[in-house]
This record gives structure tokens, C-alpha cells and sequence, in this order.
């Protein structure tokens, strides 16, 4: 992964960086570098994320889902972390086993996915640290009764993705499931390079030593220095950035295989750095798509932001056939490849001509090897940009007001907060 | 469609809308009504798009896809405007002919889509004002030579969806191609309700008579005060909530086949909005799904944002088995619905119990006559956005830099912006 910072700095945009900030920005980074060292060192909570290449066991994961080759598909049971790093894989790489994410609750939309699928023929994954979030444990219910009524046994069809103890892993062990374990000292949003995201991708036949090796390298180029570490690079010029007014950072690959990337990547920036009054706000897009559908207010609304591009040096391409259609002849013996291609660096000037702050992340290819060096270096980022702000970057303490709320709402006990949920200030306008 | 503004008062949230403020917002929304309305009368640019359920001809519509009937499939080539209406149609109404939109020119995403569908069975619906947009173009020519390649016979399977005179409109009458014209006056992203949004739901065996009744009561609903009207309401207090510091807007319906809507109401409000430097960042959320993502960052980030929820009333419901799982039992005997709409409530108290302004917008179904009217009063309410700003509302300049810069790098012509592409300031770290 190559980070260019080129169009982040003030000679070219508003906000941007004068040079002479990055050297400063620049031994921040070195002592960010070693506090962040000193955690993994010692193994503490969210810093344990970036050992993963390390403590990964690959050989077990492959083993898990030995049983379940021949799935047509996969149902993954899990929400927020437990369910977006998984997917971006899925998205990204090609597979004849198809991958689906029961990550809502949305009673109609449930229903008509597991009419879809041959259940039959279909691997259960169940992912949740704790084994009592109630819309995984609500869907596992489902997809089990489903199951049941289908005449499929669901206890050959399941495994289970938990924490060493808990409801899940109690129904594992009644039930002989296979399991695997949510690695201690990782949150779910930094947990694709374990058991949580890569169980469902090594069923779909992806490489995930490869992704493993990506991440292994991406490791091995963080350094005490901006200048040498892209993935350091960029969560500092995003911080950078942000504390200067670009408040919005719009996460925008030029690539449709990266777009649930763009995902994965907003509730990782949101969760870890959205705290205490601070934290830059994502915004997930897709080139070239979204030119004719935010890149307007980009470029000729509030300089509150900035435009990360993710764009990818080599893909397959496909040849634009000529045509006699007037004023169109120029595209004809082109490619898509380049049309793409072409719009990429129009934008990314496009945006430069406006002033607006951007950076240009780019991979080699979308392969398991450079998506695991994207994820990593992208978590790297976010570790580094907490630092930065100075918060608990691992934690995320403002969901659990909701939690209670609807927990008591439900039934589940007594809480406050429920009480909140009736008090409610109407104003209704029909 | 109801809007519920209680919570974006300043009693509830920071920033939040006093009452007497309300007040001196209304006597504005009546003067804006008033312009909206002389527009709409003299059928100006882009007011027109709020005549379009008197205008709208769904016989046409019917008869001209009435030769694609029975087809298992449906390309709609487009971007932007083109796609987003109709794509929101699509996703949020069930149907056994399934809808693609070729809205990117990714060739390995084009590649995968083409040899996945069965062209044989396939229409092909060709969207573009202009017929010159490259993206379209290109994308119709790869479609044709896909269909050739497979010895299907391109022109009896497509129509084309165009202005008056172009490209499009020489190819249809040369080939003899059913096609339909966009009407005047309607910028693409204000399109849904005409010829551009409607042909493939009609051929997807949608009513779209229901469609465009939902939108005339919508109209009928309009009104010279905030109080009387919930799309003016909801168009009033975002501008409010925006100038007052709420710069970003999480769109946030509740219900799966609602995430495009969500999508097209970004594009609605950026590109109508963004310009003369205002305009409130749209951000496409989801519930309940992003209250593992992007719930953190709205309670406890900064306070520049509001979230608008869009709930629905009535829904089909599934049962949540019994369970003998400890510390879940309280989930058994309740109902996907009723936990999707506990978390909607406990999310919309806990964004309000700390301080973040949020609107609830609700609807009684997501059906044909919802969607419609929907669909018209967001419209609506970013026309009475725009009239507050005082903004050019129905333009988008700020892309013509980037589509002159991307066609002169393919060698369609001279232009400068080209050049500056060259002049890239780099600063790359790897």
C-alpha cells in the first residue's frame, strides 16, 4: 500500500498541512510509535489487534470449517465487527460459495433471504464475543427454527465464533459444535485477521495465509516516522486534517469489490475515534458512481472535508467495442479500465483545483495478499490517529445506553433508560 | 407521512431549533411556498419536478416496456439520477425479475454481472438526458457486444430512455427502439417519479399508479406553514439544524430494502444543496445495523450532526423461537419486529438523552403508495431547503471540471483541466 499525501498539504488545499507541521506531526508519530509498541509488547487490550499476524493460527480456522466443505453457502450470524470484516473479504475476492451477512434485524428482509437460500446446503456461523447480542442470538434463533422446519439437523450445519465462555459457547459444547475463539484483547471492529473474519472466507476457498502474509508485511513497515510508514502516514494526515476543519473524511475506492471496505472502514474510524467531543466523521462512497452523486458538494460545499481515494493499480479489463455514434468515436477502442482510470485522476484533480484536502491510498490489486495489507495498514491508521487525539481508541462506551434502553423495552429487565424511551418530546407535523 | 421534530428542539438537543424560532422559520417556508409555487406554474427548471405527478404519463410508460414482458431480468444502464430513483423502487419492492443497475464502470464488476445473467431473457433500459454521459455509453456498448457475443439480437431486448434529440435518440430511431422521453425541467435526481424512475418498476410488475398516488397526496399536502406540512417541516428544521451547526445528516432508515432510498436521498440532498460553499453532508446509515458502527461517533463525537430516522409502522413479522439459553429467555416469545423496533426507540431516546438533535420521519408501509409519497415529499423538502439556503437548487457545476478533465485524458478533445491532472503535487510514502 502506498499512501500520496501530495494533495493533503496547504499549498494546494483548505484545510491542508504546511510542510514544516508534518515534522512536527512527525516526532508526535515517533512517540505515538513507541506507546503503541509498548502495548502490543504487553499484550494490552485493542493494541493486542496489531499482533494478530503473529497470533493468528491460520491452521485452525482451516480446520473448523473442514467439516462444512461442499456449503453452497454460508450464513453468517453476526453484527457490527463480527460481521463487516468478514464481508469486505467476501466482497472483494470471488467465490462459488456464496457469503451472506444476517447483520440486521429487519423481520421481512429475513425472511426473504432465507427463502432464497438452500438451507440444506448451507454452513451456519454464529460470531459474537459475549454470545448475548440480541439480534445475533435472536437470528441464530431464527435461522435454527428455519432449519428445524426444513427437516436440516442445524447442529451439523453450525459452528460458532465466541468467547472462552457464555451462551454460545454453553450451546456449543451441548451441542458438539465446532468452535472457534474470539481472540482475547481484540475489539470486534479490529478483529478481521482472526478467527472472526477469516473463518468465513477460508469456507469460501480464499487464501487467508496470503491475507495473513499482506498483514504480516504491512507490520513490518510501521515505523517511528510518517515518512517511511503509509499506514502512520495516513491516520496522521487524516488527524491532522480533521483538528484543522475537514471534520468529514469521505472513504471513496474506485473499485465496486471495495465498496463494503468503505464499510468496514467507517465503523472502525467511527467507533475508535468517535469520543469524548472528537472524532472525524466518515463517509462511505464509491467512485466512479458517486461523482454524479456527492462529488458536487465536495468540491462547492464547506471545506469541512476531506476525500480519501482507494484506488487499485491492475485489474482485468474490458474493451469499450467502436461505435459510429457522434461524439462518443473517442471512447471506442478505449477500455473500461481506462475510462475508469481516467475519471479517477480527474476527480482527484478535480478536487485539487477546489482546494479540498485529499489523499490517494493505492494497492496493487484486489487480492487476499493486498487486502490483508490494506486492513492492517488501515487499523494501523486508526491506532495511530487515537493516539493522536489522545483517546481510549478500544473502547466504546456510548452504545450501551441504547442497549439498556431496548433490553428493558423488551422485557429483559429493568432499566432506566426504558423509562427515558416513553418521555419522549413529541412534535408531530402530518 | 409523518415528521416527528421534537427532539431537534432546543429543550431536547444541542444543537436544537426554540420554539419562537420555529415561529420565524414559518413565516419563511410560507414566502419560499409561495416562490415554489410560481415556479411550479410557469414550469421553471427543476419546480417542475414537483408537477411531475400531473405530468407523469403511466399508460406511456406501461405500453412502452409492455414488449420487454416476461423478461427474467432487467439491465437498467445508468448513472446517478438515472439509476438512484428507480434502483430505490427496486430494492424496496419485491418482484421475480430482478433489476441490475450498470452505475460504474468497474470492467471486473461488469465483467462478473454479464456472465452471471442469462441475456437471452434480459431487457436492457438505457438511460441517459444527454446521451453523451461516457459511463452510460461505454457500459450500453460492452452490454451490446455481450449480447451479440451470446447471439442475442440487442434491439429487440432494449429500449432507450433519453432527451428529446442526442446520441440516444439517433440510436433508437435508427434501430426502431421503443424509447421514452425525460421530461423538461426535471433534473435527473428529481427524477423518480417520471419515465426515468418508473419503466423499470412498471416492467418489475410494480404499480406505479399507486406510486405516483402516493406522491399527488404528498403534493396536496404542501402547504404555506411548517406546522401543515411534513415535507416542508423536515426541509425547514435540517436547514435550521445545519446553520445552527449540524453540518452532517445520518440518514437512517429502519428496514433493509429502505438502504438505497438512503443513498438516493444523498444524492438528492448533496448535489441540490452542496454549493456556494453550504450544504449539509448526507451520510447513509442504517438501523439497526449501524448502531454497531456509527452509533458511538453520533452520541459521543462532535456535535456537528442530526440523524433522521425513517421508521415504519406496519411490517411483516417473524417470531422469535423460545430459548432456553440463559440471559435470553426474555428474547423468546417476542418478534424480529418488535426487537427491531425497540432498538429504534432506545437509539432515537439515547441520541436524544445525549443531547443530538434527531428527526423521526414514519411511514405506514413500504409499499407502492408509501414509497411515492415518500419519495415526493423529500423532494419537496429539499426544494424548501434549497429556497432557504437561497441556492440555485436544480444545477450541479462543480462536476464539470472532472468530466472536461476525464474526456480530454482519453483523447475526446483539448482542455485545460486535462493538463493539471499532469501537474498532480505528489508526496508519496510506501
Amino acid at each position: 500500500m502506498r499512501v500520496d499525501i501530495g494533495n493533503a498539504l496547504d499549498e494546494v488545499a483548505t484545510p491542508g498541512i504546511p510542510e514544516d507541521a508534518l515534522d512536527r506531526l512527525d516526532s508526535r508519530v515517533a512517540d505515538a510509535h513507541e506507546r503503541i509498541a509498548e502495548g502490543r509488547a504487553a499484550h494490552e487490550h485493542g493494541y493486542e489487534s496489531l499482533n494478530l499476524p503473529e497470533t493468528v493460527d491460520t491452521g485452525a480456522i482451516r480446520e473448523a470449517v473442514e467439516p462444512f466443505q461442499g456449503s453452497e453457502s454460508i450464513i453468517n450470524v453476526g453484527i457490527g465487527g463480527s460481521a463487516l470484516g468478514s464481508a469486505t473479504l467476501s466482497s472483494a475476492l470471488e467465490s462459488d460459495v456464496d457469503a451472506y451477512y444476517l447483520d440486521n434485524v429487519d423481520p421481512e428482509w429475513i425472511e426473504r433471504l432465507l427463502e432464497e437460500i438452500d438451507l440444506s446446503s448451507t454452513a451456519v456461523n454464529v460470531v459474537s464475543r459475549s454470545g448475548t447480542t440480541a439480534e445475533t442470538l435472536s437470528n441464530f434463533l431464527v435461522v435454527q427454527q428455519a432449519m428445524e422446519d426444513e427437516g436440516v439437523d442445524w447442529a451439523e450445519r453450525t459452528w460458532v465464533t465466541t468467547g472462552e465462555s457464555g451462551n454460545l459457547r454453553d450451546l456449543a459444547d451441548k451441542h458438539d459444535l465446532p468452535s472457534l475463539k474470539v481472540p482475547d484483547g481484540v475489539p470486534g471492529r479490529f478483529s478481521v485477521l482472526s478467527t472472526v473474519g477469516l473463518a468465513s472466507a477460508a469456507l469460501q476457498g480464499h487464501d487467508i495465509d496470503a491475507i495473513v502474509e499482506g498483514a504480516r508485511d504491512a507490520e513490518r513497515s510501521l515505523s517511528g516516522s510518517l515518512y517511511d510508514s503509509p499506514a502512520y502516514a495516513y491516520g496522521a494526515i487524516a488527524h491532522a486534517l480533521d483538528i484543522r476543519g475537514a471534520g468529514v473524511n469521505a472513504m471513496m475506492p474506485y473499485s465496486e469489490s471495495l465498496e463494503t471496505f468503505a464499510e468496514w472502514y467507517a465503523q472502525l474510524w467511527a467507533e475508535s475515534l468517535g469520543k469524548d467531543g472528537l472524532g472525524q466523521t466518515p463517509v462511505r462512497a464509491l467512485g466512479a458512481t458517486d461523482q454524479h452523486s456527492q462529488l458536487q458538494l465536495y468540491r462547492a460545499g464547506p471545506h469541512d472535508k476531506m476525500v480519501t481515494f482507494v484506488q487499485v493499480a491492475d485489474r482485468d479489463d474490458v474493451a469499450i467495442p467502436e461505435t459510429d455514434l457522434e461524439g462518443l468515436s473517442y471512447l471506442g477502442g478505449s477500455s473500461l479500465g481506462e475510462l475508469i482510470d481516467a475519471e479517477f485522476e480527474a476527480t482527484e484533480a478535480s478536487l485539487a483545483a477546489a482546494d479540498v484536502p485529499n489523499v490517494r491510498i493505492e494497492i496493487d490489486r484486489v487480492d487476499e495478499y493486498n487486502l490483508g495489507n490494506l486492513l492492517y495498514n488501515m487499523k494501523a491508521a486508526t491506532v495511530m490517529a487515537g493516539e493522536l487525539y489522545g483517546i481510549d481508541t478500544y473502547v466504546q462506551p456510548a452504545v450501551e445506553w441504547g442497549k439498556k434502553a431496548a433490553r428493558g423495552l423488551l422485557g429483559g429487565g429493568d432499566f432506566e433508560e426504558a423509562d427515558a424511551v416513553a418521555e419522549k418530546n413529541v412534535f408531530e407535523i402530518e
